[in-house]
């Protein structure tokens, strides 16, 4: 099957100019199909509080009401997605930028009320997969916002590290997904102090003895199990790592490699 | 050749929810291919006035320093769009919003200063026809926010009017285009006070006489002469009339159509 990478950098990459710069460059340069999603939560932090909309983080995740919807919306959809897409034409990138709405790519529903109501807040139910290859067929490279939709007119706040999966997932049908996660440091590590006892890679076995050995404990283990997850349903490779060191993480020179057994 | 309907909206449609939301089910009615441009001024003015960024229009148009383009980016390209986009998936049409970033769709250049500095205005250089027809012909209706790039990495706002006027012209080449302006009355009128005085059609002969007579006068004309300059070059037919009335705009009962002589 042909690669496809996709892609997710988060606030440390998106808000910080010069390293969005310099990561995009590397992006461009990147052969073959590609899909970025992007974050962007400290600009709309920053946007709501200048409109005196007060935040709520639960777990790392908004609450979304209807002005803090309007504030992502622009914040995501706009702002930092169409900059995206202008300093990657500008690199010889033919990019697209999307949300969920755009062609129906990404349908969800608002999150069902348990103990916390998100708000507008939407889990994922389908990625529209004839649109993906369609456009990726014909060439683009697609900038993908963290909004989706229900189909029924409501715009949804989804977090990006979902959209990336549930991108994999569903591409993986089509193309041997290489799925990478950047991240703060340079990918799992051995000892969680020193950057440089990075585990190039990792078998579902091999992390499961790493989590029994307390090396791998407290945040990493959700992000760890979802990325195996999305491994088990579809996704080629997982990838962990820097966005800063794009061109070493595709060549496998450094991050975190996830693979099958 | 086959028709392509090129409609704009302005503030009037798109500042009013339940104006927009009944036009938008309208338009997604309308059988064949389809692209919408719209405005948004008076939200982007309202989002400026909340950030204390001031705002200087001259002639009706924007100066459009760097704060202003974040802000203008974020309600055109992201919350507008995005709504439109999504109200009319849910309208089952399978709508895609752009800017002139996307897919490098509408390539422009900053507005070179002679007396007045418009700062990130866009003049536009050429409109995509290969994205737009590809897009077309995939069954997309395309929903067009009056953002534009330079292809080396800025973002320009760009006048509305001109970029539905820009696409027509492009796009003439391919199909017939049905270039409706969307406008507060109910077409161009004989007597400017009463609206049951609409002029049904006008050529370019009688739009001269008109023009002679004084019965056209003032704001009109360089709205006229912009939309006899498209005809001129490439548009099928020009309609300008309420949104309101847009079925009826379509079959030539209601507004002004313009046409070759």
């Amino acid at each position: 099957m042909e690669k496809l990478y996709v892609i997710k950098i988060g606030g440390n990459i998106v808000d910080d100019e010069a390293k969005l710069s310099s990561f995009l460059k590397d992006f461009a340069k990147l052969n073959g199909k590609k899909i970025l999603v992007h974050g962007g939560g400290k600009l709309a932090t920053q946007l709501a509080a200048e409109l005196n909309i007060p935040q709520q983080m639960i777990d790392g995740r908004r609450i979304t009401d209807e002005a803090t919807l309007r504030v992502v919306t622009m914040v995501f959809a706009g702002l930092i997605n169409k900059n995206i897409v202008s300093a990657l034409q500008a690199n010889a990138c033919d990019a697209i930028g999307l949300t969920g709405a755009d062609g129906n790519a990404i349908r969800a529903h608002k999150r069902v009320k348990s103990n916390i109501d998100y708000g507008f807040a939407g889990d994922v139910d389908e990625v529209n997969l004839t649109l993906f290859t369609s456009l990726l067929d014909a060439g683009f490279t697609i900038v993908m916002a963290p909004i989706t939709h229900d189909a029924k007119g409501q715009l949804l706040n989804t977090n990006a590290d979902t959209i990336a999966q549930e991108i994999g997932r569903a591409l993986g049908r089509q193309y041997a997904v290489q799925l990478i996660y950047s991240f703060e440091k340079s990918g799992v590590l051995m000892d969680a102090d020193d950057d440089k006892t990075v585990i190039a890679s990792m078998t579902p076995s091999y992390y499961a003895d790493l989590k029994q050995k307390k090396v791998i404990f407290a945040g990493m283990i959700p992000k760890l199990d979802n990325a195996f997850r999305a491994l088990n349903e579809g996704v080629d490779r997982v990838i962990i790592g820097k966005a800063e060191e794009l061109p070493a993480l595709i060549s496998g020179n450094a991050g975190t490699t996830l693979r099958h057994e």
